[in-house]
């Protein structure tokens, strides 16, 4: 079947059906995580790395990653399944990929030493399965992961289904796992409030686990998404959660941890979340609940700790835009906001109102580089427009009162 | 009767006995909580004052914070009904006067503005009435207020009294007003835990409220302390609570806010602890409870939120000191510590491991000048002995290592 690989993607590397197909072929010829495959991918292109790693030809360790996958090819059979289910690859090459969210993945791989654990690396996805009517990039551009425990208490569950309804009617969308405890709790809040919501699975799409959450699933194809990294039929094995959990943490614009124990899974989507410079939020519960230490801990958290909230309001007050969500005064004079650059004004833009983000994180909501940012930042502190807060950027007072008319 | 005390006062104003009746006078003359007042008595001492304003000779603005009070003398009958009542005057002459504790009073009221209203008003106390057998110097040295609601629930009372006998057993001592709820939850866990207890009043020590709390009160007295800035017999007026709130953060080295409602008495007292320097801490309770809502309110609060803890191993992390509460790893060689003058050392020692704390805050805890301050910490910083944390000052991870050995 390396044969017909190889002979099937011989022709221009650029054509979008050979990168489809070489990209189907790397996602189940590649287990996701690998930083160094990542970056040979991106800079041989899907299909000169697909056909490298078929051929047996590519550098031995990223060969190794693949072992005897190398010998198979099910792209063809995988993306026909994927049609018949109303499914299909979304790839960095299509308009549907969400790569503003995704280049925080980006930015962090960068950042990433070499030979980090896999389960635990910051490296985008090689692609996408995605299935459901709704489009993935429009509907991570304002959302929210709701994460905790499997173990939740009631309390947790009133809680999250509550902040998922309340996002919601705000217009942000709900993303999640599909666990039980707080993951299906925080769906079925965003489908009680007849909202769209995105489940990120650890398995294919065709068969979301866990199997007694198959009406709830059902529920969510009607207008959400399901999404995953591993193509039709792939099991819901256990690492493949821990390499899951960064991209809930990386397709939204923050993270709510609802409940979670010490040490515990979503924990260390909390702390991925911020070091991906997303907002990382908790919501506080009685100290007497095991359940509610891990968010007590985020909170307590030294440098960063995670913003305490308790209200779907309260959520949307830390990942809302200026303008759009946040309550501002309209002004009609012309301020210092008018001088501004076209990359100033976005940088300005993507400063939030209450807590500071690095320059990095700006950089991926204004939608240039990091280097752009940390150019215009000292001209917009000197205007009065933003301020550092000791951990990042924010806008001023009189710059968030003036934003509106901006 | 002014003619007595006028003659009474007669003599050496530096006299100990003139001037604890001069202030015994002063504190039945002149409700508490007037900035201007208190400046007024610093600059002419207890004796000069309360013979100026028994004689209608002070200042008119003063004179009419007196009123008819001017023309009563009770002074000696209040010190004598003290005295049976196993009571006293604690003055700011005498050796038990929480002198530390209370310079963060001295250090707003040099701060604040004239004229601001007497409730709210930062300002020392002229005196204070001190029923019980232990040292109030002694006793408030390592202590903290814990206050909250009076309509507390059922876990603000249980985390109140557990945080108590908690604090009580790490030798840290519990000081708190003497309501029912929060207060006296907070009073039993430290009864039950073997240790004083210290409640202010706003009313007479000789006449403690609510009178259902005799059989606690009369437990506190065993080993404890009530403690008022009114005279014998006061009643306990609704105005005297909130001036009183002041005297509860002031006296301790941090205010937790256990059980309040938004916009409550307790949150005003934790924003007076706030405006002290101290640290001001919240517990955190469900989201969907009324009662926790003021606790989660001044834990998102902007600039200076209150930090979050849960448990009495949190609150001494962030009130103890270093070497004698936190751990510290004891080092033998010499270090930059070792080169530090006698001021630098003291606001070495005064910088808090975890949050960072303004100079003024430092100057208080050191026991120096806030210019002394200003002065050593740019070498201190430089030393890496301490860093500014955005908000504050706090000591470096290095130096706190090597703390106890310093």
């Amino acid at each position: 079947m390396t044969a017909d690989l190889a002979t099937a993607l011989r022709g221009d590397p650029a054509d979008p059906e050979l990168r489809r197909r070489a990209r189907a072929w790397l996602t189940r010829a590649v287990e996701p995580g690998s930083t160094e495959l990542w970056r040979w991918v991106e800079h041989h292109g899907p299909v000169g790395a697909a056909q490298a790693l078929a051929g047996q030809t590519a550098p031995s360790r990223l060969q190794a990653l693949v072992g005897a996958r190398a010998g198979e090819d099910r792209s063809v059979e995988d993306l026909r399944r994927a049609d018949v289910l109303g499914a299909r690859l979304v790839t960095p090459e299509d308009d549907e990929w969400p790569a503003l969210p995704l280049h925080s993945l980006t930015l962090a791989a960068d950042r990433q030493p070499a030979g980090v654990d896999r389960t635990t690396a910051l490296v985008p996805p090689l692609a996408l399965w995605v299935r459901g009517p709704a489009r993935l990039d429009a509907l991570v551009d304002r959302s929210v992961a709701l994460v905790g425990s499997r173990a939740s208490t009631a309390y947790g569950e009133h809680v999250a289904g509550d902040l998922a309804h309340g996002l919601t009617g705000r217009g942000f969308t709900t993303v999640s796992g599909g666990a039980f405890g707080i993951d299906a709790a925080a769906h079925r809040g965003a489908v009680a409030a007849g909202g769209p919501t995105v489940v990120v699975l650890a398995c294919g799409v065709d068969r979301p686990y866990p199997a007694g959450h198959a009406r709830l699933f059902d529920r969510v194809l009607e207008d959400g998404l399901l999404v995953s990294e591993w193509p039709p039929g792939c099991a819901p094995l256990r690492h493949r959660f821990l390499v899951r959990n960064r991209l809930i943490a990386a397709l939204t614009r923050g993270t709510v941890v609802v409940e979670a124990a010490a040490r515990s899974g979503a924990q260390a989507t909390a702390h991925r979340a911020r070091s991906l410079g997303k907002v990382l939020m908790a919501v506080p519960g009685p100290v007497t609940s095991a359940l509610s230490v891990g968010c007590h801990q985020l909170m307590r958290a030294g440098e960063q700790p995670a913003l305490l909230v308790t209200s779907a309001a309260d959520v949307v007050e830390a990942v809302g835009d200026l303008g759009t969500d946040l309550a501002a005064v309209a002004v009609t004079s012309t301020g210092p906001r008018d001088e501004l650059s076209d990359i100033a004004r976005r940088v300005l833009d993507a400063c939030p109102v209450r807590v500071g983000v690095p320059p990095e994180r700006l950089a991926v909501a204004a939608g240039c580089s990091e280097l752009d940012v940390l150019r215009v930042l000292p001209a917009l502190e000197l205007t009065g427009l933003v301020e550092w807060t000791g951990t990042g950027w924010r806008v001023t007072r009189d710059a968030a009162v003036g934003g509106a008319a901006g």
